[in-house]
């Protein structure tokens, strides 16, 4: 019997199953360099020892999104090595921050499984938790996919479908906030004059920047994340599809964005939540990454007035800037070169 | 007089001949990182401090090709700057393990010269040994290669050929384990339920995912193990040559052969000798390479219950994916897709 | 009012003006690892803790050209970010060598404003602090920008301008010597026989080696150095320019010219001072990068015999090996391929 792995099919999934993903993975500071280096980030609170102290710290914590794509990955040759598409992100939720020296390991349950008409494939709903080595939650969140079958079977034969209630957006009392502010606060240092008061709800922002991707980059990054999607990777093989290209990651995009989002949003200092996400259409190397943002909501929090949250939808779009905040066309479909509608809440000082 | 170092010629060898090479090296994290976001290799030992320690490792130990490569690089200055052709790797082994904050250093005993008929060229026989700060070998291997000489000299003006007896493959009583199975080993975690016991003499495997090479990566890979090679980065001089490319370093090939071969052999946690290679073809930037792997020999360690031995050969193709498992052809030549044929011994827990 | 920021105009600068810039940045492992997968450098100071320990100090310092990247790129989005052009460097001095982490912070006094005839652009001097946790200067330089104007004045409006002294080279009474000889030097793992006696004013060294820059190569570094110009990111907006192009940080050809130098000045362990330099012409991906370098003056440092300094020209060329040490034309121009022409000054151990 052949021992290389081929990756789950709809078949292989039940429901309430739980699979322990392999490659638990120390994070170091070649990690958070190699971050930097691939998205250009500054936020002060993942940049700087110094400024992670003055937030009541003991250590500078990594970025999350970083850990989410660590997370993600390890449960690639699981979950999606079969999969047609990802088609969501709910309930994104960081717990404790992550430092350097931390290991991840990852675990997901199958909440759902609808198998589609076509008889070729299912959707496939898990919810997967990323650990550290106290087997502490640092990230968790639900994801579907729809994954190939093995074999196609009959309409009458698809079985029954189980769709999960899907979380909403994630609660303001539910949202860890690993940091204070206490004393002061250098909006200088932290590089924007902005901060959650200033901000209003249905307030739009364009980021203004671009950043072109090249192949190096995001396979650099695909390959740190342990993620074993083909389709990132292998040319040859993607030269025979409609394509004939490699895709981009789409975590590859959201840190990207996120990165961009500095210029406007640079206070917010780390993402709390991903309350869902939405790759509205394909990357590909040679594109250049622009982003907008909008100000969904704007959350107190239990007993603190030193920090606030905002609900923000970041879109990103490819080689079209974003001063027109482009979405959705006439017919409410996501306009071409849009790539991300991501809805997620981060934490930002209060004046 | 010059101050530019121009490398050795065939003439400046002398058998017996220690050469000191230059730039001693402190391993980083960065360096563990980098190595991941180059091949992406998943094998537990290397990736988790807490996986490491399961295996009665105090810290994580750094990928032991990583540290063969950082010794490769060193001595390429000395011995290879002027070579026409890497010929050929033997009794290549794996010493103590190597960890972040150690400081490699690398020295070369000329072994064997051998003038070439043409009177152009001849071959250089090095022992190339790479220690650490505290004197300890971490790995030692044979090489030649065909080096140019400085004047060419006529038929009867040659010289003596001094070839080495070169060691054949490492023998069970040779190899280093510095990792022991205490209690349980996590199958699921180490991503691979195939232990030692699993594989049989003769089984093939196909590792059959694809992994596209750009020039930033190999680049990035040469210029990290301050590899000199000018045929890896100078595209100015290489587009004047025969194949008019910048040739990939054939331990970059190696190294992500290794990484692909974890679909299949995921328990293979570390490589404890290389008993030969060879880059039967050149690989330039955009290939695709595939690998598989064939059990040459399962070795058992001399008082060891918990881990054995396998001789593998692991074979890496371009543009061909593996199924069919490629080598040569009816003419006893590799096929022209062959671009490495590898034969070296991995570390496996039994059962 | 928009929150995204648009980096400053000449109107927004005032003589006397001081800026404290954002995003203060912790050195890691990570970085030392990927300065050296960019740029291939292989002095010894730097690459290895026992090479470092052996010279008194006690611990392996950063390269400080990393350091002045990490400190350029903080001042970008104040000074630069309207650039239409870096004019030049001026009195660069490194202070306190900078450590794996060190945090570093940078300020901007703007010296000097010069209104340009043409109503459009102005000048700014800026002098840049770079400074760590300690609040110790790590380097100081003083660079010139051409500005664009937020508004077109007449040529009767344009103001007064104020042109600050610019420092000559740095004396050798106030270089930075953080190192020193103590018992003996080892010339076979430093990489080089050559030391400070060795070396004649007038003197030119062909670096001989060349080196193709990739797209993903100088973006990883801008990002790495959280440099945030647009034109070396953003292939959308470039193609729409004259040159239809990304164009290669500056910073990142120091680097990689300071790489090459070392085949000839291997012993040249750091830079202490950038006395000025010129972008000669600018580079793209795909130029291959050669160096050559002529020794303008040998410095005597006041009260040691261990050490020396080389005061150092060094060129580089894209795509023009420079065995004929390319500079100036007969119209006193540089050269169109001469891409940098740096006046720097480096320590390096005596006889």
């Amino acid at each position: 019997m052949s021992k290389t792995m081929a990756g789950n099919y709809f078949e292989d999934f039940a429901l309430g199953q739980e699979i322990v993903h392999a490659t638990p993975r120390t994070i170091t500071e070649g990690d958070v360099s190699l971050y930097t280096a691939l998205y250009g980030a500054r936020f002060a609170l993942t940049s700087a020892q110094t400024f992670a102290r003055g937030l009541g710290m003991e250590r500078m914590p990594v970025d999350g999104l970083l850990a989410f794509h660590v997370v993600f990955g390890k449960s690639v040759p699981d979950v999606s090595l079969n999969a047609v598409a990802n088609l969501g992100y709910a309930g994104g939720r960081f717990g404790a921050p992550v430092h350097v020296g931390d290991t991840l390991t990852a675990t997901s349950t199958v909440i759902g499984l609808k198998p589609n008409s076509s008889g070729a494939t299912g959707n496939v709903y898990v919810r997967t938790i990323g650990r550290n080595q106290h087997d502490v939650a640092v990230v968790d969140y639900v994801r579907w996919v729809m994954v190939n079958r093995r074999s196609r079977v009959a309409a009458d034969e698809l079985g029954e479908a189980t769709i999960p209630e899907l979380p909403g957006a994630v609660p303001a009392e539910d949202l860890v906030v690993p940091w204070r502010v206490v004393g002061g606060y250098d909006t200088a240092l932290a590089g924007s004059p902005y901060l959650w008061d200033d901000y209003e709800v249905g307030e739009r922002i364009d980021h203004a920047d671009g950043m072109t991707i090249e192949e190096s980059d995001h396979m650099l990054a695909t390959r740190l994340y342990q993620n074993t999607a083909k389709v990132h990777f292998d040319q040859h093989a993607q030269a025979t599809t409609r394509t004939g290209r490699r895709l981009i990651y789409g975590g590859h995009v959201i840190s990207l964005a996120r990165a961009l989002s500095f210029n406007g949003l640079g206070n917010a200092l780390s993402v709390a939540a991903v309350n869902g996400g939405n790759h509205a259409n394909p990357t590909f190397a040679g594109d250049t990454i622009y982003a907008w943002s909008e100000v969904l909501e704007r959350l107190e929090l239990p007993g603190r007035h030193d920090v606030g949250a905002l609900r923000i939808r970041t879109v990103a779009a490819k080689d079209h800037p974003c001063a027109d905040f482009p979405l959705r066309g006439e017919d409410g479909r996501y306009l071409p070169h849009v790539v991300l509608d991501l809805d997620y809440t981060v934490l930002m000082p209060r004046r």
